[in-house]
């Protein structure tokens, strides 16, 4: 028998939201519908049916009605009909902040799991434990849905540029936008991924940009020697691959000349990437965890933010600046040519 | 050059707190911490040096120090002396919300992982696919240092108890607390797992209360037989343990009915465990994940309060009444004798 009352008394002491038990719940739910397969026909917005989703995750209906349950009840889903539903409006948050998760504990596990190895033989646990490149670039692509470039976006349309290159451009999110927004402008996603490279021109073609987007599979230290891909651009951007970079001789230097040399005048170059141990109390321990998994796991020492305005300075930029980001840790290095 | 107004100006736009990145990040953090075996040197809460902690994980000391500087960088530790920290103030809060991201992505990751084999085929994918103990007893005792038993507690001690019998014990955390408040009365700890016997022996003893804490490596399910570790007892608790008798014929009703039977007049019959798919707005998402994984992974079937209730009855308790929780999806069922 329950005591009503008793039960209200009880139930008003614990009324904090259970944060990190949401968080937590919706990243492991939503890792399940990418490992189902579903979360691309998830994000259309559109009301899906159980039969449609389970064709596309190979799996028997009665599992997915149970899992797309699952869903409903944790709010990420609404039922519009009989066996069928849609995503919850706050959907593409719960993705964005998911990513945040499942790049700390999922992607880098092989890391956040051998710590003492790693510190004992850095070199043998590194050609020992290696990370899944799905995870991280899913994880990555979650993370960067809302945080990585809105400053960059903002930053680029200003200049209204004609011709956009984005070396490092993965799967090319920040380009297909881009040329949504500009219909006259064209664009070059570059990429050593072939798995991204191929994705970027899917997704050109999915978006109506495909005629106005050229993909280029190379890695960017190339443009050291060959500058082609940045020819006659008004915006060349890079996010999170100059990093990369840092140690490998004057590649680093070599790389952003060409770009400035590249660049129509009056055209901007801007790099987006992270600095280290970001102090601010609302990057503080994200900032920690990426700067400290870059130095011991990946051998990438961050340039502190001094470092990344130097370099431009180096390469012959005489006015760069440093926008802050909504990624923690993450700043938009930019520079008129 | 920066230019410093335009950064405030920019600053000013991403006061967010970022949630999701700060809570990811401490999880793995102290994920790390945990695997390199000094948590429970931080969790003393004195100060502690480089050179103590290096030895205790047997890694050099300089990577000790760099991890360290990561945990400080991370709000985590605060410096008190050279190269000697303690923990921040709100250093258990993180422990309790780490262990929700560790469970849910971390221990469950053989389920979060392969949702589409277990949907396939349940059987040899669950032979296939299977938790790590360790990460499940680490996550779970998280999630427990706040979550589990504060309900349980308070119920408990107001009975005043001579002795106290805790049934699926693990460490014996929740029976060391109670030992320790009540300083004239004895406790049974029941656990099928020896590893978990051999831990709550070991940390009764460091708690000072070794003498009074009879531990008993069991099954629950023995008790049906042979309810010789419940005898005499004024408080029987059971946590998270009698879900998984659920689907075992009349076991559960024959452990509930000889823990009736061993009470003595006026003792109480405590069970902390889980509703299936919660409704209420801090519970739903992680009640979701927790049922789910329950149903489709492991083959439990969380019984709906209804049935907690009815079944009290059916052993003979005519008074069980249902308390909420901190924990998403918990009840506390109780019954006097």
């Amino acid at each position: 028998m329950i005591v009503e009352m008793e039960w209200e008394s009880a139930m008003s002491h614990i009324s904090t939201p259970e944060t990190a038990a949401d968080l937590a719940a919706v990243a492991a739910l939503l890792e399940m519908a990418d490992r189902l397969g579903i979360v691309p026909l998830l994000e259309r917005g559109e009301p899906v049916t159980v039969t449609e989703l389970a064709v596309a995750a190979d799996v028997p209906e009665e599992g997915m009605g149970r899992f797309l349950g699952a869903l409903v009840a944790a709010a990420l889903l609404e039922p519009t009909g009989v066996k069928e539903f849609r995503i919850a409006d706050d959907f593409a948050d719960r993705i964005h902040q998911s990513g945040y998760l499942i790049w700390s504990l999922r992607a880098n596990q092989p890391y956040v799991q051998h710590p003492a190895e790693f510190l004992r033989d850095p070199v043998g646990s590194a050609a020992q434990y290696r990370r899944d490149g799905r995870e991280v670039a899913v994880s990555s692509r979650w993370i960067g849905s809302r945080g990585f470039y809105p400053a960059a976006t903002e930053a680029i349309l200003a200049v209204r540029p004609k011709r956009i290159v984005d070396l490092g451009a993965g799967a090319a999110g920040l380009l297909i936008d881009l040329l949504g927004r500009l219909p006259e402008s064209t664009g070059v996603a570059l990429d050593m991924s072939g798995g991204a490279c191929q994705e970027a021109a899917r997704a050109a073609h999915a978006a109506g940009v495909g005629d106005r987007l050229t993909v280029v599979e190379r890695p960017i230290q190339s443009v050291a020697d060959d500058p082609a891909p940045v020819a006659g651009a008004d915006v060349i951007h890079a996010g999170f691959v100059f990093h990369d970079i840092v140690q490998e001789g004057d590649v680093f230097d070599r790389v952003l000349r060409r770009c400035r040399e590249a660049l129509r005048p009056g055209g901007i170059m801007a790099i987006t990437d992270a600095v280290p141990f970001a102090s601010a109390e609302r990057e503080r321990r994200f900032s920690s965890l990426f700067t400290y998994l870059h130095a011991e796991f990946m051998d990438v020492s961050l340039p502190p933010e001094e470092d990344w305005l130097a370099r431009f300075r180096q390469a012959g930029f005489d006015q760069a600046r440093c926008v802050p980001h909504r990624f923690p840790g993450g700043r938009l290095f930019i520079a008129a040519k």
